[in-house]
């Protein structure tokens, strides 16, 4: 039988250290495939390179071929290794293991989760990983769990457009309480913007803000997190608000018809 | 009373004439600021720009001050709008007119759309509007609907975290049918990739591809398009699959304990 093929990326960069520890790990399970960017492509969103071309190249690592690096998006990584740098479709794309939490409303800023996001548009089952501190280094613990979480989805499979995201609490891994499942938590960042002057008195402003939870209650990722627990979050791109449909099937908006989902 | 005060966005650029059109319409509804990307900012999906500070300047029309023109994503505009160009909370988003269709798998790269999910994860009812079409330039229909539409979300609000994506076909007002309650449909890109070499002989590649429609039933933005309706889907930033957790809590990842959601 043919070993699974897995394709690796993330966003932090192909020569974070959190790929390393993830390919280190899948590399027990099949056949590994890396397409990563070039230099880090934190808060990208979703983006894709529409309007150039995409560069890509070999990346050695101890003075071995290690992968392909992308200039361009975790999306773009994803995208173009479907179409160019794999002969097969793979059996999984596992992104990460992303440096920083991606809970809660990350997960729309998050070029971790959209190269998932875009395994599931292709129908592959994916899953992201991020441990949750920008200091804690020990990428061990969230290396052990996805390979053990990497087994189970080539065993099991997800639902066409689903995806796993994992976030893993900065803790050695005898102080992990385990895991939970959990849905993506509705926090925010209220923003603050400092507001500066270049040499030539024109004003630019600079981001930053403070993270907002406004739910404390349910089994939300960040409260898995704030508990020590791994949170493993499935999220589909079908966005849509399907209660929200009922409701609104009583809004006149005055037009020849008003045919009803 | 105090009049309402609208918040408008693009994708487009602050130049773009279905900006213009939106804005002709929601002068009527109350008071409205423009904050929109000074050039096109498409396929950005939800990146914010963390790295590098945001510049932003009054954009001009007919020598009056039209709007603030952001060096930056939509969702940059929206964050910056909020913390520095109103003086108090927007009763509504509304980001568009768009040029070009913003269904099924498009709403994830979408920068239309972004701007409307900023704005509903700052719990501020929120609309994304887009003209299903790049050679249709007839943005009145659109606009005669969005107009309705505002007025609607203003007089009864939105549920926490959805907002409104609405697409509209590209048929003058009397040939459109109506408009239609849609889900987001799972359509997607099937990518190719065309390769070419610089003078150099280094490779690059051009992204193209044809949108595939996976599904042919139900009731989805896009068969609302094929259909001659306006749609309008309600899009959540919730994209837990809530339906799966339940399914998954018989894996067993042997860890010391396996809370269940």
């Amino acid at each position: 039988m043919q070993k699974p093929l897995i394709l690796l990326s993330n966003d932090d960069g192909i020569f974070a250290p959190g790929l390393y520890a993830l390919y280190e790990q899948m590399v027990k399970l099949g056949e590994v495939k890396v397409v990563a960017p070039d230099s880090e492509q934190s808060a990208v969103g979703h983006a894709i390179t529409l309007r150039n071309p995409l560069r890509a190249f070999t990346w050695m690592r101890f003075g071995e071929p290690f992968g392909t690096a992308v200039i361009g998006t975790p999306a773009d990584c994803i995208k173009l290794a479907l179409a160019e740098f794999v002969d097969r479709k793979p059996d999984l794309v596992v992104s990460g293991i992303n440096q920083g939490a991606n809970t809660g409303v990350d997960i729309l800023y998050s070029g971790t989760v959209s190269a998932a996001t875009e395994g599931a548009v292709n129908r592959i089952p994916s899953i992201a990983i991020s441990l949750t501190s920008f200091t804690f280094k020990n990428f061990q613990p969230s290396a052990d769990f996805i390979l053990k979480l990497a087994q189970k989805v080539l065993e099991n499979g997800l639902p066409v457009g689903t995806f796993l995201n994992v976030n893993v609490p900065p803790l050695e891994e005898d102080k992990i309480k385990g895991y939970i499942w959990t849905r993506q938590g509705l926090s925010r960042y209220v923003e603050r913007f400092e507001k500066r002057y270049d040499p030539k008195g024109r004003p630019y402003y600079w981001m930053d803000g403070d993270k907002k939870y406004d739910e404390n209650s349910g089994c939300t990722d960040d409260k898995a997190i704030a508990d020590g627990f791994i949170s493993i979050s499935p999220v589909h791109y079908d966005l849509t608000d399907h209660n929200f449909i009922e409701k609104a099937k009583d809004w006149n908006l005055n037009l020849v018809s008003n045919i009803h989902a």
